[in-house]
This record gives structure tokens, sequence and C-alpha cells, in this order.
């Protein structure tokens, strides 16, 4: 059953940059409120937003050899997403293979699991968004898979799909919706950034949105 | 049963600010070791230090409605604070709404439950205390009431009490006690700088306290 | 049984620097993945990467009397590791304590509790691994002992025995063990620099370390 | 600060006694999806269901003086609550308690805390809601209070409430409004008898309770 | 985009049969240890040993509408299987849905949020597995989907595959693998029943496997 | 590293008895408030109460070849402990091993991670204590130890310890202290005896422990 998918579908460069420019909040309000991944998962330091091609990897707990095997699968953009087959902080992934990955043109790691090295991370400016920060090794015992579809953090995410990750947490879109999920994100940040200037004016969300009526018709009282 | 209170008491601007110099752990001890919240509410940025009356909303899991009819609530210095009626850890909260907050004059936001944006957020130095970060939107389909009485994060707030937020947590001060807890605290702040300046220069808190005596009684032995 | 044991055994102090040059992934590596702390032991600021010998506290739940007892066995270089006899989040170390343990010359804190006055402490400069942040005060009226074994974070720890934290979190080392491990690590650290510009230069790990063969044979399929 | 309220109100018996069969899904419906504590209290045994006043307890980490404080407080018929002053999951009752507590008539106890000797209790019939079962003992060094207002799994409780107890949990209802609770729990007690006839027929919930058209109105689709 | 999908396919009513009698340890290892729900989903009563086909539910936090939705497109041998959109232990599901679900040949629910009336679910011989037992009500409000794909409890499900729950929790077997797992499944049973009785007969798992050669060479020693 | 040591100490057979009889709650208190187990250590059915020398392993996360190793080195009267080396839930132990275990004379099994089988388990009446029950099953890779000190559920044990194991928990009392804290916990069982039967009969433990005058001097006030 053990198996790498050497060939994925990949969304267009300019889309999945785009949905990196949008941002998490966005880019899942755009898709209907779907797709985050559990808030579990943090970034290692502030300030990274990027997108990416997943290239997942579906892990034993403790064993981080199909890392090794992943980064071979990686091409320039791509986002390493690994899900281990049961729950597990372990830190699987240091400095090391993030030199490899970098090497390789990776933009970050997703990882329901555990990340170490995390100054030396941050140093070289590798994103991680984890559940954990740990220095508990792993050993390289037992196969698992490359780019097959694995659950992470709560969410079905499929090789190809794009991964698009900040402070906020991480989002998946589907690789074949990725354009029309951008383009509503774009029309969206659009109709905020008008909001945003009204609202910074003083006026009421409650006006902007028309919400008064609604309110008193459901039974809101004002005592 | 959805209701929204108008007026609220609120403490002396100038109780307020005392309490915010005094910061959370210095108000906690003073009132006694009670009224902060539980721990796993964290800032989402080091370095906030603040304080304002309670504009309390209780608000439906996954439904940010009420948000903006709070908002209409706030008057300068105030500092909202959301409690679901059932744990939630969805965002509620994000830049729109926090550019309109800050533009009623609200110093910061307390929920138990989760905000988003929070790079943006950051970068408007609008501080909150909240349970999650998560990108997962919200409905506006369902009422709730502002300025209750809620439980946020297990303390009993009711509007018009006194919040006080940092590094440490947030506390709360009941409205009617907060120039007292000032004073309290004001003359714990004397006494710890005394304090400090001893234990500086080496003298231990062993004898500062007088505690030898009492640790023999108690049955402690040096081995 | 509330005892305080005055005499401990240190490691020398040039192997504790060397350790804390090591940083703790490596030292966990080098003495055979073994006496990590657990993951939820987090810094209260980055950056920080101290290595010490264990003076252990074991304390009562929200009673923090036996760190004023602590404070007076501290000798430079030394770490201060509690652990409450049973699991409890409170505040039991701030910015009065710390002072006083600066003096002593200690050089941070790891707790399996919560700690406050972070904002105080990180501009000491004092660092601090703590299971939560919280403001909650103790009392001081039970007492616990001082430099007996403890379990603190999942970890056995005896008074004297090397404590490694940094970023990635907290590891022990045996004080008898700690010269051999120092050995084990810097012979690590050699091996992976060759190894890191080799994976920089965009080498595969597979290659690298020989793996093909062994996947192949475990039953790995390319597709 | 510590103090012992001597004098409480409470409810008539039998409207206590009607709350206790209604149920704590029912009551809590039948006041507004009000007053659930947290869902992590759970019964050490199935089966039982209670009601009764509410003498409230606030106790320290790990320190169970209070309760026997708070037995001589107790009137047949009520239930003690206590609320520990931070986190904790010690074991602060146990089958010594619960003998003198049944002997003054209490009907049992809801902790956020911990409890043991639960195999007698459960030979006692003495039920008990708690957040933990944990053999760890405490200590009677530091005071509490009894009968002032607590939170205790995230409800506000005041002494001479009413705690309402079964296998889903626990629900407070404030002791001025538990006749008025009451009835209406009665009220739509009757109600879903009728329901669960039909629906026990084959009719479904959406035709009984008419939800087709504002389905379609929201916009489901069936495909 | 809520939808409610009317057909999907179903396993055959033989093959389902047989899964519930190997349960799922059995099943989970039969289709090569995938598929296993998270194992904070716990059954409401002991000794219940279920599989059916799964009809899904995607419903927003707190919100229990789409549940009436769904049991109109239950058959006999159906189990609901309900994924909040986001985290959410609020008490979803009663004695009411469940009395309508079993009108319907409903087999049970699996649920990753909360239950209620689990008194009266196990009275009936209901049986649910969920990820909390709680009280407190939803509303119904917004849409959801129903037979749409959906992640419960970190495992990914889809309208039609088999559900297999027991004591020891849930697992999920592709619709058509069903067969094959059943197969492979009968196969590990008839093996196991020969280890059994040799095991018990004081034979080691060591000898029977032929492990301690492996144990040896990987470097085990006894002292 | 990985070692089996086949030589350890065990106390009495009939002081190993005498402490199941003490139940964990006694026992714990006998020796000073001290050897509990984390409270999330749970038995998978009611009523066991069980002693026995602990057979300690330490075996890696989701592997649980060690545990053929260690049933080998079980003498009648022992109990198996099992610690990962990080934190894990899988299900290491199932009927199989149960069976193979009981005919080597096991009396149970206390596991920080998952079990599973635990239908079969308890109609066997092999009584477990783990932190969860998990359908996942494991690999058997990578070598781990048998017999070497292990923290368990946050309490350090070494081979030979008499653990003792019953609703409340697990305690684990010293090899050498065992006989020491059996009389201890034997002359406080005598105490409670008669301190049950003046409870019981409605004497407060305020007057049979004679607090008020300390509770007076301490502060507290009757109002």
């Amino acid at each position: 059953m053990p198996v790498v998918v050497q060939t994925i579908p990949r969304a267009a460069p300019e889309v999945i940059d785009g949905l990196a420019r949008a941002g998490v909040a966005t880019v899942h309000e755009a898709q209907g409120r779907r797709g985050c991944l559990q808030s579990y998962l943090r970034p290692i330091y502030a300030g990274a937003r990027i997108a990416g091609s997943a290239v997942t990897i579906s892990a034993p707990p403790g064993d981080n050899w199909m890392l090794h095997v992943a980064i071979e699968q990686v091409q320039p953009g791509d986002i390493l997403v690994l899900a281990p087959t049961s729950p597990c902080d372990t830190g699987y992934f240091g400095d090391l293979l993030a030199t490899s990955a970098m090497a390789r043109g990776c933009r970050g790691l997703v990882i329901d699991a555990g990340v170490r090295d995390v100054r030396e991370l941050t140093g070289m400016g590798f994103p991680v968004w984890s559940k954990a920060i740990s220095a508990q090794g792993t050993v390289k015992e037992t196969l698992g898979s490359v780019n097959v579809p694995v659950v992470c953090a709560g969410a079905a995410i499929e090789a190809g799909d794009v991964i698009v990750a900040d402070d906020d947490g991480v989002v998946v879109v589907r690789q074949a919706e990725a354009a029309e999920v951008l383009a509503r994100a774009e029309a969206r940040m659009s109709n905020e950034e008008a909001k945003r200037k009204r609202l910074a004016a003083g006026e009421l969300g409650l006006d902007i949105y028309d919400m008064r009526g609604r309110l008193a018709e459901k039974g809101l009282k004002y005592v």
C-alpha cells in the first residue's frame, strides 16, 4: 500500500500567488467558509504569508522517513503537508530537512505534528505551521505514502491542492477551483476596502449592512 | 430574551487608567487573588497593557452578529468582552470590526473564542486576548445580548466592570470596587519596589519576609 | 517528609556550557532520543538558549513557598526546576522572585505550572519555560521539598542534572553522563555540518543517506 | 475576605423536585438554552437524576478544608457546589466526606475539580459530577468561602440557586426563577410527548415542524 | 452551496453485517491500519457493535437543522454521521430525533460534537459515538449539507461509505472496498483464532511470530 | 541502548495483596500524598482493584513490539506498565496480547497510551488503565527497553515497584517501601473506620477534627 505518486496537478503560478496575497481569512470566505485547517496549527514565527501546491505525506507516528522521499517530489513553489496516521507531537522536521527542501524551491511546511530547530528555521526564513514544537526526534523504520489524499488538522487535502497559510492559520483550496476562488477573493477584497473606509469614518456596520430591521424582526429589544 | 442594555455604569477614567498602569498581576493580588480569567486567553501580540469598561456580549456559537450591535454601545475607553453561549473557537472578529471599534474609541477585545486578521490587528495596534486564532468565519443569523452578565473564560463579568489586560492575561474588577482596588494596588507597588531593591542586592526572601521560623515550625528539615 | 537537600553534584562548567551551545534537539539525539520534557513547556520569549544544573523543587498546587527556600540553594549557573505535586497552572513565579534568583546567579526557570510578570521577565532577560502564563497568584502555607527527585513535564529529574533549554523546549541530561553526551553532541554537529552543505547544494537525503535500496526492500512503490 | 454565609434562599421543595423530574436538557431549554455547566463535568456513575439548592464553596487549589465548613451549612435537599479558585484536578472529596454530607441530607456534589473513592460513593448512592476522578489528596491550610457567588465549570452560581444534574450534565436555575422555569419545562414535556408519538409513527420533523418552506427560502437544493 | 444529495451508493447488506461482526479493530487492520476516526469519539453506552451506510451531514456550529433534513434521506440500515464546520461540543441530538431516526431504520449516530438525553437513548437502544455529552441545545437558523464528503473526527467520509462502530471507536470503509475488506477481515479472524489458542496455552508471541532473530539483529540486549 | 533487564526485585506477595485491599487513595495518603499517576489514566471497566510488581516497558510511539518481549519477563502477580517515548494514543494492546499475558499470570496493564478490544478484555476480566481507547494499530519495527526506569503518566516507576490500581486511578509504591506503606495504610484504615461511624451519626468533621479554633484564628468570618 505504501506508494509515491510522482505526477500531481498544480494550479497556475499566478493563481497561487494571487491566493497568497488574499490571505487565509479572505480565501476561506471566498469559497463559502470552507477549507480551514483546525486552529491548533500555528506558525513558528509571525509574518509569513505563503501559498503553494500541496505535496502530501502520510507518515507513521514518530517516523519521518517519508519526508526524505517527499522532498524529491517537490517542485519550486510547492508546500509540504504532513499528516501522521495517528495523533503525534514528535518533531519530524528540522533545519537539515529545511535546507534540503529550500534547495528544491519548497515554500514551507504544514504539519499536524511537531517541528524542531525553530530558531534555525526562523533564521532561514522557512515557515512552518505545526501542532507542536518538539525536540523529540523520530526514527526511519516504517513506510508511508507521498501524494495520496490525507486529512491534516481536520481538512481533507489532495496532492496539488493549493495551500494558503499566514498568521491566521491554514486553508486548502481544491486545485480545480483555485482560479474561481481567487476571482471571488479579489472581488471580496475590493468590496471590503470600501467598507473599511466607511467604518473608519465612524459609520456603523448596523447601518452599512442595513441590519436594524432584521434585528428588530428577530426580536431584539433595546432597554 | 435577547436584549441590549444601553446604559451601564463606568468607573472613573483616572481609576481605569491607574489600574492599567498597575497591570494584571498586581490588580489581581490587590483584590485578594480574585478575578483572573483563565490562562488560555492569550494576547495576539506582546506588549499591550490596557484597561477599560466592559461592554459585554453573549453570542451564539459561530455567530458574530451581536458584535455589530455592541459596537454601537461602545464609548471611548471601553473594552469589548465576548462570551459564546457554548464553547467555540471560531474567528468572530477581524480587521473590519476592529476598524469600526477603533473609530468608536474601543481599546481592545477580550473574547472566549477565536479572532482572525491578526497581522492586520497587530499593525493597527488593536489588542485582542482570545482563546484561539482562527480564520474560520461566522454567520449572522441568531440573536444574543449586549451588556448582560456573562461568564468569560471562567470569570463572571458585568457590563461596566473594569477589565485589565496585559501579557499576563486578563483580570476583572467590579465597577464599584475599582477605586479601592486601585488604592490597594498602588500601595502594593510601593511596597514591592522596596523589596525589589533588597532582593536585587542579594538579600533572601527567607530573611526579608522572615520565613525561617515558620518553615521550621511546619517541619522543614535541611539535610 | 519535607526536606531541603543542601549539597548536590554538578557537572563541570565547560561541559554545561558546551551543552548549551549544542542546543536541545542535538543533545536529545546525542543521548539516544531520550530526556525531552513534554512539548507543552514553552519559553516566555524567543531566542534564549541556556544550560545549567537543576535545583529541583517539589511544590504543592498553588503554593510557591518553596521557591523562596530553593533560591537560597542556588549557585551561579544553576537553573530552577519546579514540579507541582498535582497538575496546576497557577502563576508561581514573577519579577520579584526573578530579581532574587538573578542576584544569586540563576540562569532561568523550568516550571510545569504557570509564570507571571512575563513582560518584566522578558525585559530583565530572565528566561522561563512554563506550562502556562497566568497572573493567578499563590499562597505560602504548605511545605514541599528542594533538591529531591521530581518528574517535571514527563521527565524524571534529579538535583544536579543538566538542564538544556531553548526555543525547541527542554531536555535533561544525567549529571554523570553530561561529558559523554557533550562529546557525542559535538561529533553529531560536525557530521551535520557536512550534510547541510550537500543538502543546500541540492543533493537529496535519499542519496546522501543511501535510502533507496531499503525503501524498495520494504515495498515502497513509485507510480 | 474568607466568609461563611449562613442564610441562603431556597426554592420550594416541590419546585425543586419538579425540576429533577424534568431533567437537565429540558430545564435548560425551558430557560432559553441558558445555564448549562460545561460538558467536561461528568457523573461518576450513570442513572442519577437530582435537583437541590446550591451550597457553594470557593476553595483554593488542592485544599479541601472548606468542604468541612460547608457541610455544616447543608440542609436536607441541598447540593454541594465546589469551584476552585484556579483550575485543579485534585481529589477534594471521598467517602468520609460523603458519609458526613449524606448524614446532613445532602443529595450530591458538583465539583469543578476531582473526586475519589468513586467505588465507595457509587455503592453509597452518593452522586458526584466532577471534572476528574483523582486519588490525589488535598491539604487543609488555606481558607476559602461558603455560600458566595462562584463560577463553576463556566456557569455563574449563587447560593440557593437550583442545581439539576443527570447523565446529560448539570444546569443551574436562578432561585427566583425556579417556579417559572418549572412551569415552562412541564409545558415543554407535554408538547414533546405528542411529537414523540408522531415521530415514532414515521412522520418527519420536516413536516411536523413545517420546515420545508423555510429551507427552500434559505436556498437548500435537493439534487 | 447548501445541498442535499438524495442518491448514494450503498454496500451490500451482507457485507455491511459481516463488517459489524468483525468489529472496528479487525476491520481497521484488514484495510492496512487506515480509517479510524480519532479516539476522542466515545460510545454513550458499552456493548453496541454496528455497521451501516453513512448518511453524512455537514452542519454549522450549534445548529442542528440539517439533522431533520438528513433523517428523510435515511434508509433502513444507515448510520448518521455529523461533522460540524467548526469544532463544537453542543448537544445536537436527543431522544426526539432518535425516535424519528429509529422509525426510519437508522442504526446509530456518529457525531463529532455533543449529544444529549443519553439516559433515554440508552433505554431506547440507540447507540451514539460522540465527542461530548452536553445538554446545551442548538438553533435551527443556518443551512448545511447532506450526503456531501465530510471530515469527521479526523477521517474523510463520503456518503455511502460503511461505518463500523463498537466499544473501540469508529472506522470507515470505502463503499467500493467493503467486500474486499470483509474478505481480509475474515481471513484475519481465522488466523487470530489459532494464535489465541497457542497464546492461551502459554506459548509466547516471541516464538509464535518468530521474533527472536530479528530482535537480536536490531540490537536488543538481555542483561 | 535497547535492553531487557531480566531480574527485578519484587515486594512480598502478602504486602502486595495488602496494598490492593487498601486501594489507591489510601495507599497514596499513607505514603505522604505521593505517587499518583495523572488522572487521565482511566480503567476500561469499573470495579477492578489490583496490585502487582511493575514490569516496565519503554516503547516507541505507535510500536508495540516490546510488549511481546515484556510478556516473557512476567511472573505471576506482575503488572505491565508501558510508557511511550513520546505522547501517543495508539492502541498498543488487545485481546491476543491479553490472552498471552494472562497465561503468564499477569494481573493487568497500565499504559500511558491506547488500548483496544475493550469488550473482549472486559469479558476476560483483564483490567487496563489507559490514556485512550483506540482501535488504531501499531507496527513492530523499532526496539525499546524492558524493566528500565520509566515515567508513566507523570510518575517515575522502576521495575519491581508495586503498582496499585482501582477505580480512582493508579499509584506507585517503591518496592523497598512497600511493607512500611502497607503498615501505615492499615493504621489509616482503622482510624478512618471510627471516623466514618461518627460522621454517619451526624457529627461534623469540624468537631471531630477540632477545626473551629484554627479556622477562626486564620480569619474565617460567619455572617
